[in-house]
This record gives structure tokens, C-alpha cells and sequence, in this order.
């Protein structure tokens, strides 16, 4: 890595750079004075989140204001994460990536590549430091792990001063973690950094180099991809992030069978797939506290009855890429396919709750029983999430400790060996490799439960929304997708009639009751032929009010309409509460881009016929 | 009352005679032979309902006809019942009291107005019977109690045929109840019928007089009006229906109290109140096949442990006046106020059903609780309705027998002594004047639970609707309004700011989470301020998942846009499974006018100060 070396600054430049200074001189005293009040908190007593939550507010400020000058960026129109080792141009869609990686250092770099007047600025400083140039040791560079002492860290054997990018980091305090060290296995972990043109602005920070002991020493500790280990995946599958995997099955796939097949499932993962060996897992449950009983897998397959339940599953992002087309929101550009249905079998959560001392008195001090995966980031943190205690206590909520999917033992990218099945609520709290359940009165601290997986108003945006005004995301609302005909496609006059296939569920158990389908973009509709099982078998019987845990696949055949040229076709759903989807995306827009169910809508085009011409 | 006498037909008329005549024998004989394979049931076993199901097919498609024939028809602006006794005009807002009746004759007669073949036809028949009248004696009238018979009916000594008119009869099956008798007690009853052009349409049925002495008779059976013990009601409520009495409050009182005030809570009836004496009040409780506990009020009130729980109400047909802006639905013209809160206090469902010997195992078979109203017609058929057994028993579902609102004995109008209370459930289902309580297998047999209270695509007409295609309504979808600003109101430019109003309640115990307010028509948003309790009161904690059975009320303050000279003031509500209004009324359109909870919207005019002009 050859760091930048730029000419000396115009005046104009140097006017910018005082603009900049001053700026930046602001916000450094900001956060080095909260950053002061809790280093003082062992003397004076302060909150101890004061400067977490503070900085955690700088943060989404500047990432609203990077999101601002971006807005005109050109987007990259690929959702294949391995494309993003290839490309100069940051986009959105890279982002976005870092983003849900926990980290989203992009959203930063952005600013340097977009806003003249900064990116000026840093050839000015780069200019001030290649002057200082030096070496040094690990031990120095080590001193230098906070904002008040600087912040320093190592990249393949340079020495960066990063301390004036901290606030920048719409990651937040999670680059604080790699103060003093070497960036190598957080970048490893979050793969979206490895793009030239993120090395090429942290260059600019470039102070010096590590002395060459402390480098070779540095380079014995191999610092190997975290994600070395994940599955193999079927390859039809559409990536949307590849470290971690997130990715979707082609949607015509969905409506082909009402059970999911597993390699098709979509796959939602937040960190990398751990390796767990089923003899030695453990399974820890803290109902009452301190009292914790733990339980291997045979134990929990063998000490409770099995049950299976039908469940669909579906990530509070899918159909994001529908409000992005209003206005960009954060977040993976999921299409219709981040949802399926599965048949998942294993032991009912209630009565894992009941053996580890569960009693009806415990619901006077706790209401919600809190999950840990064993997939973990490199500072330990794992991922996390919690759920309503009466769901999870509740006969009828049908919670499953789950080891089995579609009959076969769960995948490792559905959580092997277990993971929890909580049917009509957002995927993210059916936490994957369960470790740890803990009944308790607060909601998971997870930055998942507490900062992510909730929803806004369409007036709100980084620079005011406040996470703790709203309700974690548990029941999702009605949805509806179009699985086929897929939107730009064509049909022959000569096929004289249109089949659309689509899916449809509720969350909370609330059934699907009609799917209505308009062929004319909304002005007239007909309803269309659910299904609850696979063709040519009988459809179970309704199930119990509150119960209906999986999808209803429906379909409309239909005449094409004799002068039209295109079709506009839209479908929306009605469940047992009647509620409906909400006409159009914008009236629903959020930041986060999650809860997206307006109607969905595909053009078709219908073509005259060759031989008729 | 005199019959009409007509001229001869002209050679057109007597053609139009032809084609009716054709249709109206097409029409018959499918009636008739239906009917015999009724009557020959006893030897030849057939399905019970067959000539019922099949008559109740032909009546909504008729009445369907009607609709079209009378869409272009002026409607009148009031919906005050009390004004159908001065006017000639055959209505919309009538036909829709009518038929919420139980009976809508009105549809039919509607018929004769407006289709010019049809009433041609009418006079040729006329002058055909006027030849004809003769006295008849009530033994002879009473012989013609059928179709095959002929259906004969008396009226202020007159005796009518109107055995064509039958199968015209858009209630159905329920005029056969009056054959071979007097209308006047039915007529008393859905006190509709009382206009002059219906007496009018009567009078062509004409056939004779009944013999004076049979007419001494009858006219010492006194025909009581059946309203005549309703109780007095507050001068403030608009008045939709006053036999049976539906009213609403003004919207802005709806909003002036977090708790509704009892005489102001919105009044909806479907037969008189039935005047029930306390101390002889009994209940009957079957939950095992003909183990019947009966309770007295004294045992209701002291066997059982009180509770109390403030549940908001809403009736389906909340805001179908904006339904009916778009195209004609059956059904009282609710505006905006059919909704109300109160704290009910009572016995719960539960603790009684415990008592009369439920236990787990009788879910095995049972799947439904109905109630029966004391509330009954003349045929001695009481309101009745049913809920999901596991909402019953449910520790969490709060049911309440509610013997006391707001603090006080239960007012007349809304159940004396106990009604069902329901919370998050259409107030359809929480029966008043409650006499029975019976769990079984199968959803009550009443109209309301069978043929009304369900919701159907904007695409299906009175032609098409199959009830049973549908589930009955229980939990209702997310709702919110604006109470303040009126449509229409003016805001002075000097005022500076305008205060926005509402309310917003979501039915399964759904809490509401947010709404959002627009003063652009929906191209921006704001984020109202909510309350749960009184202004000054603090509000109470949060209620458990799935336990906000009451309202919030919400407020917004925004400057008036300084060019504007319109507002138009959106709303649309959040739950915590975040569902959401839909945009628009059109798509959720339904015949019955039932769930109407698209966005609100009001227009202010902005009027400049006239001291600046």
C-alpha cells in the first residue's frame, strides 16, 4: 500500500481546510467531552452508557448526512457481493452491505470520493503527514486505543492514526474495538472493506510503519477468514451479501411447492455459519436467575416430546428493493424471495421453559425470554434477539426449539443443531446454533432487538429517528408477492389467457382469507384460488384461530384482455383480521427500508404473435 | 286505503305484460319446485335447507337487480329515520335501514319507481284483481300460507295476494313469517315499511276486504309498538336508524374524553330493547350438551371475582358513508363516531365457563361459544352471535360478562343487566341482553354470524357473494380518524397553527404504535403525539402483547403552510404487528360496507382574516 502523495494546497483549498478543521474541531470536542464524562465515571458517577449512547447519536447523524451526498452516486446494479472486489465505484448497494455486517465503513468512504471539498481537504492533510513519516513499535502503537490518547491501528504493516474518522464511522463504536491492533481480522470478518478504493482512503491516515519484529511477529498469528467454513450453497440461489450469506431463491421458485425446499430457503445470516459439534453442544436455559439448566441435544430431543409445525419464515427486509426505488433506505436490496415455508420439527420451547422451573408466577417480573446464536463476531458479541413471554410460554404460540427441517436435520445455514422457530414473527428473532435462552423483564440489549428491526415513519430519517421510540418488530403484517409471471415479461397474444401464481401470509397466525388479483394496475379485481398444501394433495383443515403459521400459495387464470398491449397486474392479501396492504410503497417508506407489503405489482408486456405478422 | 285503478293496457304494454310475465313464471316455477322438494322431504329425505338455501340464493340476486335499477336514484342527505315518514321519494338511506332491519321490502318496492316496464306491468294486473275484490274471512286468508298455496296477507282490513311479490322480497324467506296473518305486527317491528309509496305498492296486491267480523277481531289484538319501552337517548346523537335505534356522537365529543361518557357511546341496536327485570334475570350457561348452569344476576355478580377492562368498540360499518361515496353498499350510514371506549366491569367469560364445567379436554370437540340476546322479532328470534372458543377461555382474551359501564349499572341501551364484552373484537359479536351461553362445535346459526358481519372483494356483487366463501368478522384491522377539523371547516390565516384530532384503535389486542398525520394529502408525513388515559392523568404502563383493547387519542399542532389556501388533513395508523391503513376506499371496497379503514382525510379551507382585507 503506497499512500497518496498530493501537491501543495491551493489557497481556495486551504480555505476549505479551515472550513473542514473547524468542523471537524467541533465534533472531535463533542465526543471527546462525553468520551471524558465516562472515563470520570469511577470518581463521579455518570450513566454508564453515556458516551456509547451519545456517540451512537453522532452517528446515525453523519451517516444521514453521507446518505445526503450520495444520493446522487451511480448504483451499482449488481447484488452479488463477489462482484464488489471488482469495482472502483462505491454504491449503494456496497453499503449497504457494510451495513448489515454491523460495520458499514462504506457509507463513509462514500463522503470522501463524493464531497469535493473534504476529499480536497484530506490531500492536504496527507501532504502535512507524509512529512512525519516514521516507525514504530507495537507497543507504541498499542498506547494509542481511544479518542483521548488517539486511535491507532495497523494494516499490513503500516501504522494509521484513524482518531478523526472515528466519528465518521456510521459503524459507530465498533471501530473503536480494533484501536492499538490490526484491522486484518475485523476486515476478515466484515469482507465489504476489502475494496481498493476503502484502502485507498484509509492510506490518507497512513503515519508510519510497524517496526519490522513487531510486523513478522504480527504475521505469524494468521489471521484466517472467519467464513472459511460456511456450506456450499446451491448455486440458483441470488446473493444479496456474501459475508456474511444472505441470499434468495429465484421467486418462480416459491410458488413451485408449498413446502420449501431447504437448499432453496432463502438465507439470512448476520455473522459467519459456526461449525458446532452435535456431541459436545450445549443448550443453557436461565428461567429463574442464576438457575441454569443445561441440556445437550440428546437430551433435548429425548427428555421432551417432538412436535412439528408448518411455518413460514420471513426477513422484515423482503421487498426492500420496492422502497428503494422510492428513496434509498439502508439496508440488503432483498427482491420478493426473502420468505419461505418449511415444516420444522423439535421440542416446544414451552416445555424446555417448564422444565427449567417455569411457573405462572415468574410472568410477574419478566416478560420476555431473550435468545443468544452461537455465531459470533470477532469481539465475542453474538448474535441476539428476544421475543413476548406469552408467546413463548403460550400452548397455542407454538415456539419450537427446532433440529429438524423438512424431515432432514437442520442445515448449518438454518442454524444446525438448533435453532428457534417462533412461527408468525419476523425471522430475526428465530434465532440460529441457539446457546443460551434467558427469561427476563427487558427485551435483548442486542443491537439487533434495540436499534434495527423496527419500524418509522416516512417523515423520519437519520438525523431524528430515535430507535427507542419504537416497538421491536415481533408479528409482521399481511403479504402478498407475484412469483410469476415475473415483472418485464412477455406474453403471446396467441396463450389468449395470463396464469399468475403468487404467495400470500400473515403474521401473528392470522390466516390468509383472500387474495384479491387486478390484471388492470388496481381498477378491477377477481380473487384468486388459494392453496394450503402441495397440488394434488388435500388441503389440511383450517387451522385454529391465531394458528395459521404458514403461507397460502394462489393462483388466477385469467382471459387476456382483448386491446391491451401490457398488463399491470397487482395482487393483495386480506387475512382473518382483514386487515389489507396499504395501496402504494411510499406511505410506508422507512429508513431501514423493512416491513415493506404495498401491493405488489408486475408489468407484463403481450406481444402480437410472429406468424400472425 | 284505495287500489290503484289503471286504463286498459295499450298493445306495448300488454307486450311488456308478456316478457314479465314469461320472467316472473321462469322465476316461480324455480321457486315452486324447489319448495316441493321440501315438502316431499318426509318421504323422500332431502337436505332441510334445500328450499330455504336455494329462496335466500334468488332474493340477494334479485335485490342486486334492484341496486342497479336504482343507482341513478337521488338519495336523500338525511339519515334520520324519523324523516322517512314525510317523504315520498324512494331512497337509498332507506333501503339501507330497511334491509339492517332484517328486512329491506324497501329494495323491492324501489323496483316499481324505477323500472317504467315493470310498473306498467303492475297497472295491467291491477286493473285485471280490481274486478275481482270480494270479502274474505280470516279462516279462508289463513289457508294461503305458501307459495303453492298462495301467500295472503291482511292490512287495515284489507287482504293482499303477494304471492309474486315473494321471491321480490330482498329479506328473504323472513315475509313468508307474516303469510295467512296481519302485517301490522311485523311492520311495527321494522318500522321502515311506514311510507306511503310502499302502502302505495301494497295496495296493487289487493284481492278484497276481510269480513268485518274478522276484522272486529283482529282489531282487539292490540299491535303494540315494539319500541315503544327503547329509552330515552341524548338530543346530541345523529340518529342513523331510530327503529331499531343506531345513533353516534358527534365526532368531536369522541376525542373531548379518553373514556367515552355511557350516554354518548355510540348506540347500535338490531331489534327493540327488551325491558329485563333484575331480580327474576337469569343466565343459562351450557358447556357440556345439556348440563345447563343457570345463574342469577346476584350469583353473577357475587360467585365470581369482578374485573374490570377498558375496551374500545367499534361497529363494522364504521365510516361507510365513505364507502357509499364511492358506490352504493347495503347498510346504515355510519360516519366516522361508531366507535367508542369504555371501562367495562363484570365477571369473566372464563371464570364462568370454568363453572358450568369447562375443562381442556372440551376443546377436542368444541371449537365456538355463542351468545343469544334477549332481544327478539316478532317470529321470537333473538340476536345471537359466536366467538373462537380459545378466545374464550383464555386467561389473556379478557372476556368479560360486563355488568357495569363506566362505573354504573349497564345503561338500557347497551345490555341491561349483562352483555358480552369482547375486547378486540367488532361489536357484532359482543351480545347485549345476554340470555345464553353455549359452547359447540360449529359458529352460531344467526344471520349476523352466517349472512352478515363478513368482508368480500371489491369485485364481488350482490350476483356473486357467496357468505360462506368468507369468514365471520372478529378482530378488526388497524382504524384511526380525524375527529377534529370537520370537512369543510374554516381556518383563519391569523390562527397561525392548526390542532389536528383523532383516534386510532386496532382490533386482537394489536396496541397502537404510531400515527402519522398529513397536511398535503399524503405527501409528507408527521408523527402525532398519542395518549392512553385523560389529559392530566399519567398514562398507564404499556399493556401486554396482545392486550390493548383501547383506543389512543392523538394530537398534532403544525403551522399552517404559509401558500396554502386547502388543507387536505390525512391520518393512517400503526399497530405493533405494523399493519397499516390502506390509501384508498375504492379497493376495499365491499357490498355490505363493512371494514372501512382507509386513510381519513378531511379539506380545511385557510381563509384570510377579513380584517386584513
Amino acid at each position: 500500500m503506497v499512500s497518496v502523495r498530493a501537491p501543495p494546497p491551493s489557497s481556495a483549498e486551504l480555505f476549505t481546510l479551515r472550513m473542514w478543521k473547524a468542523a471537524a474541531f467541533k465534533q472531535g470536542a463533542e465526543v471527546s467531552r462525553k468520551h471524558q464524562c465516562n472515563a470520570a465515571s469511577q470518581t463521579h458517577p455518570q450513566p454508564d452508557s453515556c458516551w456509547l449512547s451519545q456517540h451512537s447519536q453522532v452517528a446515525p447523524a453523519l451517516a444521514s448526512r453521507v446518505l445526503r451526498f450520495c444520493s446522487s452516486s451511480s448504483s451499482s446494479s449488481s447484488d452479488d457481493q463477489r462482484s464488489y472486489q471488482h469495482t472502483y465505484s462505491p454504491s449503494w448497494t456496497h453499503a449497504l452491505a457494510g451495513l448489515l455486517a454491523g460495520t458499514a465503513t462504506v457509507l463513509a468512504y462514500g463522503l470522501y470520493h463524493h464531497n469535493a471539498e473534504r476529499a480536497e481537504t484530506r490531500k492536504v492533510k496527507t501532504t502535512e503527514k507524509a512529512a512525519a513519516l516514521s516507525i514504530f513499535s507495537q507497543e507504541e502503537v498499542t498506547k494509542h486505543r481511544s479518542l483521548e490518547d488517539g486511535v491507532w491501528v495497523t494494516y499490513r504493516g503500516s501504522v494509521y492514526d484513524i482518531t478523526e474518522f472515528v466519528a465518521m464511522h456510521p459503524g459507530g463504536d465498533k471501530i473503536l474495538l480494533a484501536a492499538g491492533g490490526a484491522l486484518e481480522p475485523f476486515w476478515a470478518l466484515y469482507a465489504v472493506h476489502n475494496q481498493e478504493h476503502i484502502l485507498k482512503i484509509l492510506s490518507e491516515y497512513k503515519i508510519g510503519d510497524l517496526s519490522a519484529e513487531d510486523l513478522k511477529k504480527q504475521q505469524t498469528i494468521k489471521s484466517s477468514d472467519p467464513y472459511s467454513s460456511d456450506p456450499d450453497r446451491h448455486p440458483v440461489l441470488h446473493i444479496n451479501s456474501l459475508k456474511p450469506f444472505n441470499a434468495e431463491p429465484p421467486p418462480e421458485i416459491l410458488s413451485e411447492s408449498y413446502i420449501t425446499p431447504s437448499v432453496f430457503f432463502f438465507k439470512r445470516n448476520h455473522l459467519p455459519v459456526p461449525r458446532v459439534d452435535p456431541a459436545s453442544y450445549q443448550l443453557h436455559v436461565e428461567v429463574l436467575p442464576g438457575k441454569v439448566l443445561t441440556l445437550s441435544l440428546e437430551e433435548l430431543k429425548t427428555r421432551f416430546p417432538k412436535h412439528t409445525v408448518t411455518a413460514t419464515l420471513q426477513c422484515a427486509g423482503n421487498r426492500r428493493s420496492e422502497m428503494n426505488k422510492v428513496k434509498q433506505v439502508k439496508g440488503l436490496n432483498w427482491g420478493i424471495a426473502a420468505i419461505s415455508n418449511a415444516t420444522w420439527g423439535g421440542t416446544k420451547l414451552r416445555d424446555v421453559l417448564l422444565a427449567a422451573g417455569y411457573e405462572p408466577n415468574v410472568a410477574q417480573w419478566a416478560r420476555h425470554v431473550q435468545f443468544e446464536g452461537l455465531d459470533r463476531d470477532v469481539t465475542g458479541t453474538t448474535y441476539g434477539a428476544s421475543i413476548p413471554l406469552n408467546k413463548a410460554v403460550s400452548e397455542e404460540g407454538d415456539v419450537l426449539l427446532a433440529y429438524e427441517m423438512n424431515g432432514e436435520e437442520l442445515p448449518a445455514d438454518h442454524g444446525f443443531p438448533v435453532r428457534v422457530v417462533v412461527p408468525g414473527t419476523v425471522g430475526a428473532r428465530n434465532v440460529k446454533w441457539l446457546g443460551k435462552i434467558t427469561v427476563s423483564a427487558e427485551e435483548s440489549r442486542s443491537h439487533w432487538q434495540q436499534n434495527d428491526y423496527k419500524g418509522f415513519s416516512p417523515g423520519t430519517d437519520w438525523d431524528t429517528v430515535d430507535f427507542k421510540s419504537a416497538p421491536a418488530i415481533q408479528e409482521l403484517p399481511i403479504q402478498s408477492a407475484i412469483t410469476t409471471p415475473a415483472d418485464g415479461a412477455v406474453i403471446y397474444r396467441s396463450a389468449e389467457k395470463v396464469t399468475v401464481n403468487g404467495y400470500a401470509w400473515s403474521g401473528g397466525g392470522r390466516e390468509v382469507v383472500r387474495v384479491d388479483v387486478s390484471l388492470d394496475g388496481g381498477k378491477t379485481w377477481q380473487v384468486a384460488q388459494l392453496r394450503s398444501s402441495d397440488k394434488g394433495q388435500h388441503d389440511k383443515l383450517s387451522p385454529q384461530p391465531g394458528r395459521a403459521w404458514a403461507w397460502k400459495l394462489w393462483e388466477v387464470t385469467a382471459p387476456l384482455p382483448p386491446e391491451a398491449q401490457e398488463l399491470e397486474i397487482v395482487c393483495k392479501a386480506v387475512d382473518n383480521s382483514y386487515n389489507v396492504q396499504p395501496d402504494t410503497v411510499a406511505p410506508i417508506w422507512n429508513l431501514r427500508g423493512v416491513l415493506s407489503n404495498a401491493w405488489h405489482r408486475v408489468k407484463v408486456e403481450i406481444k402480437e404473435d410472429q406468424n400472425e405478422e
